[in-house]
């Protein structure tokens, strides 16, 4: 189900009635994942302006064409110089008061941009604007689910490649190619497949590293799908395991279970975060060396989230990650994740991967 | 040739060395790549601050292991909170007058920290920081050639598999399997196979469209080798051509090979540019809707630019991209790019595919 352009107008309308609220007669949107996500225009770079019933789309040459193929109820124009392109914009539409992102321009662009304005007023709205696409729409899950769906089949394909001498960056290719020839249309991000000592590393690259016998793989994996990702952790244990690794996987198995029980409407994030700091207990909550999790959508990460300082409470339709792990540097780490989607009372699983132990023979 | 450590300290040295010209007793840097540059850490987040004695790496708890793991010569500091982590380095290290990219942190963090700042002066340094890694050393030209190699032998490789019917996603993914399993990490930016009225779009996206007799199909296409980018653009014809095609071809190819002709040190980048604006001349120079080049590295994009407006000088060591293109909208269109080692007196070809006009039968 493609997103209609009667959803970006939409969109659209419901961020004009706020105006009066931020007190703004114009809005600047910088962000390219929040421009697609009220527009539908897909570029690397350009800047949207929001007037009171005016939207125009400001492209560079490279943009023209395929912003106006993408786009509609709204002028595209094409700009030469950017500052200058959003200077006329702001004249064009009459801006007084602009709000705008300062959590998505540069210290620099903006400096230039200030430089070239008369009297009018730049209001930064980054708290007003930062939930702006954790809430999902149907249609938006619905494709969630479908990039879910083709990233946990690959990773289920997977398992039957893993073998020993295979190496880490082997096994991230043909994960890529398995989830592409799916349908997936690219990554979410790179592939990290971790085995033995990288999988101590959470956020570890693929290296050239074989498997070998007693390894932990941790297999952290999301495809996009039409703009939107998925995001999931598997780890695997290879054809043996001590009794404290059986330890370990077990007690981040049941924070990551215990979690997702916990997550529905109107818990706060750092609650779920809390959950899971409370199971590793005093022994373990010193390796666990990351967050809880984040929201998930056109970005794989992005707001809610979920960790011991969020403010942010969960409502229902986010879709968000619980991802908790535990890591000895230099020996091994275990990390179990899934992307869920928030409901009043529940919570969804959208990655579909089994998360008790696998011993892969 | 992995880069080695002394590589990192020596390039450290030489901006410490600048200090009293910048006027400053201290350094920030947020820009990963320039990180990454300074210090080997290929981490996703981070801050590098160089006093005159000592350097600090602040990362957070995901990268702390691996921070160790790949740098020497500096600390590594772990944060839970960025701004705290930087306000407490610039104490620790006693900093008053402070550089940093300003093109490199949102307004956001900016006006964090400065919020966090005493009598410290913050000052931006992006003029003097901007072509830091434009011109490369021995050891980062051997890694570029690898990558040029291992892309440019990709192109070769897939043209034999462009039939009838594939679409722009097949040979898209069946390009980069290849160009992965002769040894490329991974891309250096999403592959564009355009083909017929894509060929339009400079920047498109691969589709679902299937290769059809009397195609254009441009193939704009670079992977990273340990952290470094190729970029190059061949335009196939499909099985024919008209009359048309084959001037606007060669129009292209004239304005191509005359530009890289014009390469070499001391010769400024809008010079080059505008040997090419004067080959379409006022009959075609409205088709060439972007700039000329690009300076390529550890960014697929980075100084110099090669365009009308641009102020930079090519000097030796430079790597930079060459690459007019012609476009109609709606009915196809054609680039060639190569990547090129500016030398004193000429330039040297990094990507390897003949631009000569070819026929894919």
């Amino acid at each position: 189900m493609p997103l209609k352009n009667k959803i970006f107008s939409t969109r659209i309308s419901l961020i004009r009635r706020k105006f009066s609220d931020y007190k703004i007669d114009g809005l600047i949107f910088f962000n390219m994942n929040n421009i697609f996500y009220l527009s539908g225009f897909t570029g690397s770079d350009g800047v949207l302006v929001l007037g009171e019933n005016r939207t125009l789309l400001l492209v560079d040459g490279r943009y023209t064409t395929q912003a106006k193929i993408e786009t509609s109820g709204m002028e595209v124009i094409e700009y030469r110089d950017k500052i200058k392109g959003i200077i006329q914009s702001v004249r064009e539409l009459d801006l007084k008061y602009i709000g705008f992102e300062s959590g998505s321009i540069t210290l620099q662009l903006y400096n230039q941009l200030i430089g070239k304005l008369n009297d009018e007023v730049l209001m930064p709205l980054d708290d007003e604007l930062k939930l702006l696409r954790a809430c999902k729409d149907e249609a938006e899950i619905s494709l969630m689910k479908k990039a879910a769906e083709i990233s946990s089949a690959a990773i289920s394909s997977l398992i039957s490649e893993i073998k020993p001498g295979c190496s880490e960056k082997d096994l991230a290719l043909q994960l890529e190619v398995i989830a592409r020839r799916s349908g997936a249309d690219q990554l979410a991000f790179e592939a990290i497949i971790a085995s033995g000592e990288n999988s101590a590393l959470p956020h570890a690259k693929p290296t050239d590293r074989k498997i070998r016998r007693g390894d932990f793989i941790v297999i952290d994996f999301g495809v996009k799908y039409q703009g939107y990702c998925s995001d999931e952790t598997c780890t695997f244990a290879f054809q043996e395991l001590t009794a404290e690794q059986k330890n370990v996987y077990q007690i981040v198995q049941k924070a990551h279970d215990e979690a997702l029980a916990a997550v529905q409407a109107n818990v706060g994030a750092a609650a779920i975060d809390l959950c899971i700091r409370n199971i590793f207990g005093r022994k373990y909550e010193k390796y666990f060396t990351h967050g809880t999790g984040h929201g998930v959508g056109l970005e794989v990460h992005e707001a809610p989230r979920l960790a011991p300082a969020s403010q942010d409470v969960l409502e229902a339709q986010m879709v968000v990650t619980v991802e908790p792990g535990l890591y000895w540097p230099g020996q091994w780490g275990v990390r179990i994740e899934d992307t869920v989607l928030v409901k009043e009372n529940s919570c969804e699983k959208l990655t579909k991967m089994d998360k008790r132990l696998v011993i892969i023979e």
